[in-house]
């Protein structure tokens, strides 16, 4: 079982491909895809949507995993992410890959055991749940592994 | 000056494509896309986003023109509907053809100068402002018509 997770954003999008293999979560693949914050909105979201759908196709997951985000205080910026999210479930459906979502704290109650962790909490429990043979730069791709992590824990292989 | 207009939903989803020659717009193709409830979201938002790309090949538009709602009752609602805009803008910047968004006070006020005109007053000054040779059967197609209208009053042809 092998998933492709996706923390959604227009400026920083962290990319995680997670596989579990005889129990044993192994990160394949992470990156934060950047944007520039000069370009339109619609060129940083197609930036983020053909590097998903790149990823769909080299790696072929199982599922892309996506962290969902009903309530926030910026009203506007939840929009945009939603409508990022909106292009990547467009090209999974396409590719014909299922699409789960969890919420941040799904997300955290799955790994940690508490829904409200901290960043330190999940990232240090991660290094021990998943295989991390790289060095990881950005906090965006620890929630991309956290997501896909969550996903791997509540399916069946 | 030929826009593709669409007011995004996955439930139903209006759609216009309006030509202006010589000062008068002309209504060259419109529908309005139902998707099946027993569908996932995912799904319906492909059939959304398909019948989009498809009518971006076909008519070649000069821009794609979206309704945007930044407030609302139903927060779920509102996101889900966002993730069809993403999904649309994703299709759009991938045919290279650049994105428009006005808001529903912005097109009542463009169609009828009244940012809180009813339905009955936007449908008949569209049928007066819009050579429109066809039936129209379902009120989302006026709501495409009128964001069409509102996109090409506002941009220098």
């Amino acid at each position: 079982m092998k998933v492709l997770a996706i923390d959604p954003g227009y400026g920083r999008c962290g990319i995680a491909v997670v596989e579990k293999e005889n129990g044993k979560e192994i990160l394949i693949y992470s990156s934060c895809v950047e944007t520039p914050a000069t370009s339109e909105f619609p060129e940083r979201l197609a930036i983020v949507a053909d590097e998903c759908a790149r990823l769909l196709r080299e790696y072929k997951p199982g599922a892309l995993v996506l962290e969902k985000l009903y309530i926030t205080k910026n009203q506007k910026t939840a929009m945009r992410v939603a409508e990022v999210r909106g292009a990547l479930i467009s090209a999974a459906a396409r590719a014909g890959v299922p699409i789960s979502e969890y919420t941040p704290s799904e997300v955290k109650a799955a790994v940690t055991g508490n829904g409200r962790a901290d960043k330190h909490a999940v990232t240090k429990i991660l290094h021990a749940l998943v295989k991390i043979e790289k060095e990881i730069k950005h906090d965006d791709e620890y929630d991309a592994i956290a997501i896909a992590v969550t996903h791997l824990a509540r399916v069946r292989h």
